[in-house]
């Protein structure tokens, strides 16, 4: 008898801004959802699920995203498709190859977004300190942290954790967050200044301060052929 | 009834370098299959097909790319994941969900690669002048040539059209082939000793002229979490 024909799953790598447990600094998390089935019941896996017959491949990140976080992303980007044959621990089981996006959803008055209400087996983990994870998840996770900081050096993605208009601190606070590093305010400023991703809107942030600081606005976007269809642009 | 499950397909855009038939110039060119079945019959394809059951993704596309240029890749990557339920023209077909991989191919003796001996059905096209193309190619085709160049401005990749050792003009020529436009040589020499991407190897080339170029070489990359397993490091 053939082996039967591979399975089309939708993962995906979900990264929202929330104070650390342990620092209380902003730093990313990700929602994670306990397996109730075998294999790697009881372990804990990135939302996803079968592709509906008739949903396209983003429709399918969006869904399970929903249905996970409650929310919609403020980005949304196809990652990578993983397919190996040894993914699945199990050699009797069904061959599964994972279409994984990555989405960023955006603080909600400074805290990550509340999860499904009261559920215990979906929560949000620190993504430098993750539990075991089911399947090859972990190697998923790392691949999306690396493109997810890669991409913070040379693009605007910062703009998706963080409103339409910012202070330059608001900003660097979230490019360390993303690095997981302390940057130098002057050298930011300067690097921010000469990527011209930035715009001042002529507006002050009002408040406390003697001196309120200026706020800014990303420039609209290079789009890629695919930006249209495919993904929420940045 | 139910509709069927989606089917898993894996296809290739493979570029390489040849002289344009109308200018003399290199420009890139792509291979592509004409099919001989419909849905699309008679049209110009990308080569791909079904993904093995015991086979990585990217052995697949390894596979497709050998059995149309009879050549290994200097570069593989993949690229995206096609899955839009609209894609194919018949609604009663099953739905394909292609996932694409692009390559690059290095020139062999400044000419691309010879394909399949004397088969009409698979043709070197200019990627600046492709015939129409069968399903969403010509979207797949539009957004590898974007990512190729893209890509080109920030990274190596003309590492794989070219050999280990060359010189700073053979590299112009080949970002220029990719680029389709004319480099400043100077602004290109600057550009490139900026970058610390290419290293002079205290070689010069060996040959006719009074003042032989200096040879250069690529500095080590750096690699992804994926590069071991899925992709070759350019």
């Amino acid at each position: 008898m053939p082996a039967p024909a591979p399975v089309l799953a939708v993962s995906t790598v979900i990264f929202s801004l929330r104070p650390s447990d342990t620092t209380g600094r902003m730093a990313l998390h990700i929602p994670l959802v306990r397996r109730i089935r075998e294999p790697f019941q009881g372990s804990w896996a990135l939302p996803g699920g079968p592709l509906e017959c008739d949903e396209d491949l983003s429709d399918a990140a969006r869904r399970h995203l929903l249905d996970t976080t409650a929310l919609s992303p403020t980005y949304l980007e196809q990652l990578y498709a993983f397919g190996a044959p040894s993914r699945s621990s199990d050699p009797a089981a069904v061959r599964v190859v994972s279409i994984v996006y990555w989405a960023l959803v955006a603080q909600v008055s400074g805290h990550a977004p509340a999860l499904v209400d009261g559920d215990p087996n979906v929560c949000w983990f620190d993504a430098d300190d993750l539990p075991d994870l089911a399947f090859d998840h972990r190697t998923i996770v790392d691949y999306a942290l690396w493109r997810l900081r890669t991409k913070m050096e040379y693009s605007r993605i910062a703009h998706a954790f963080i409103g339409d208009v910012f202070t330059l601190a608001q900003l660097r606070e979230v490019h360390e967050a993303v690095l997981g590093r302390d940057l130098d305010p002057a050298n930011f400023r300067r690097m921010i200044e000469a990527s011209d991703s930035v715009v001042p809107t002529g507006e002050v942030l009002t408040g406390t301060k003697h001196r309120p600081p200026k706020l800014y606005r990303y420039s609209p976007p290079e789009r890629s052929p695919l930006s249209e269809n495919n993904e929420i642009p940045v």
